[in-house]
């Protein structure tokens, strides 16, 4: 074992540009010295972005692949063929030991299913989950699942608790994170039996581990924070999520309209415009539309297909910072501690 | 029967001021002249605010109340007691056909409580349906259920579709409204068994009937506008429908603090503040805060708990064209004639 952390960076498949996901890498190299990235793509077109940032020149190894899975391609489609594509090769590192993590801004559907069949979930977890990172009132919270797993079931809830609190506490730097379950009420008779179960169990967890099991928060909640990690099934937090960002889309687009509506409006926008731009960065979906897939044995990392040299610098810090800290470590520990007590 | 259309109006239990719901009645009886109110709540205090609007003072009948329904009682509670609350006399008013529709802004359980009790669901409908107006890129669109009935079921979502598309029709003047089903992926495989039944269905009633089904969407094509009406269960689009009212005030709250940030950011919000209001008005929770109550044998509609006078009238709108347009009758037919369809 090294000193070094190494990303897997599949570089193809997406609308992402090479000189974005170079210069990203770059940016977050600088923060995390002990990173080694295999870039797996297109070598002349890495090369020459790579030659423009001298210190990366030597944490990086290219691995040249021709095919690719592209944004069509369905899950089932890309098992026979694509044994090439940068992805799968990207995979197989992790599979191999070469590669620690993979960074991935293509087909979501076909990373989810390689990374199943290649690098399977940890023993003690049925299904994996994905997690992302929301800005709410007072930070970030961690929401979770947003589309691996849509079937609902109380013990698939109460894994994605223990994942989504093992990554906010490393993420956040908090000590048990406070955790609530998604429901349209929170009042304990609200919802189904799968929700009130999983609930019930996390209660009794909360007793014996250091779970920090808050209760039943709402969709509004996950905005205001009111927990660090906000849990639900793949189907309801993939709505939740995509309504998210449709609102934030709409909300844009009016003022968008109103500033150009008149002279005086886009004087006050010239105005404003540095104020304006630290709220787009706040909540930047190019930056926050990173899934980590969690509950496998090593970690996948899916980031918006479109995303920039900021979005990509995020991911990879993120990536670095689950690493250094362990995380599915801990969350082995945790499961192991947490299975022996439901038992009991 | 009169040519008049009558709207019971429960004043009490929220925190709308009755001055706001006088002037918002007023307002919409400027533009509906067919209207007469019942207002069920402090005769001294209704009086008081009637009598600034001349013409009103003829179309509305006090009906005195002592007794209130609060927002922390349980439906279960309510049943026994409070039987002369003015939410109950307000229902019991359209029960006794003195009245053709209620509006109120108080307890939303209690009013689905009591609601589904003495009003009662149409015979062809099992449960009713919350149903929402939700502004969007292209204008409006209908999206229910908004949390009236969480469970899944593939029967609610063709009555939701039915009960939406005549909705849409009447509120958006269009006809054959386009109708979509809230899914986690737009392809036929997405979703559960539920969700691809009701599709299904919905396809074949399609071809045989004016129904104008599109297929699945996404969370995200609400706010898009790409199809009239969205259809879901009230767990998932409980949980849309706050989680895109959160995300909508932790934009605002996010403006505000940038427009604070800096002198030219105060000055640039003064310049375009004007603009900024139209913003507002477009996406005002205040207005579109309406939960119509639908599959009734009357209509119900619940306002925001603190709405405003234009709320109040925009929803006494509503309900007018509603009742103007046979909404029930219209839904009975084609409830009758879908279901012949399906079981043939």
């Amino acid at each position: 074992m090294t000193d070094y952390f190494t990303l897997s960076v599949d570089t193809m498949g997406s609308e992402t540009k090479i000189k974005d996901i170079v210069k990203g890498l770059n940016q977050s190299l600088l923060r995390n010295i002990k990173y080694k990235f295999i870039l797996y793509g297109d070598q002349e077109a890495i090369e020459r972005e790579i030659k423009k940032y001298k210190r990366l020149m030597d944490h990086v190894e290219i691995f040249h692949c021709n095919d690719f899975i592209s944004m069509n391609d369905k899950p089932s489609d890309i098992l026979k063929t694509k044994k090439f594509s940068s992805m799968y090769l990207a995979i197989k590192s992790v599979k191999e030991n070469t590669s620690d993590a993979i960074l991935s801004f293509g087909n979501t559907g076909a990373l989810m299913t390689y990374s199943m069949l290649e690098i399977k979930t940890m023993n003690e977890i049925k299904r994996p989950s994905i997690a992302s990172i929301w800005p709410n009132m007072k930070g970030e919270s961690i929401v979770l699942d947003l589309g691996a797993n849509t079937k609902l079931d109380s013990r698939y809830l109460i894994d994605n608790a223990v994942l989504g609190s093992n990554l906010a506490s490393i993420l956040f730097k908090i000590e048990n994170p406070s955790i609530g379950i998604l429901n349209v009420g929170t009042e304990d008779i609200k919802g189904n039996d799968e929700i009130r179960n999983a609930s019930d169990k996390l209660k009794k967890l909360s007793n014996k581990l250091s779970l920090n099991y808050h209760g039943f928060v709402e969709g509004n909640d996950i905005s205001q924070g009111k927990t660090n990690v906000v849990v639900t099934d793949g189907f309801t937090g993939n709505i939740a999520l995509k309504t998210a960002e449709g609102t934030a889309k709409l909300f844009q687009s009016h003022l968008r309209d109103a500033f150009n509506s008149s002279l005086s409006s886009r004087i006050g926008y010239f105005l404003s415009s540095i104020a304006m731009r630290a709220v787009k960065d706040r909540l930047d979906p190019r930056v926050h539309n990173c899934g980590i897939f969690m509950g496998l044995n090593s970690l996948v990392v899916k980031c918006h297909g479109e995303s920039e040299s900021k979005g990509v610098s995020y991911a990879s810090d993120i990536i670095y910072s689950l690493l250094e800290n362990k995380v599915n470590e801990k969350i082995k520990s945790y499961l192991k501690e947490m299975h022996n007590n439901l038992e009991e």
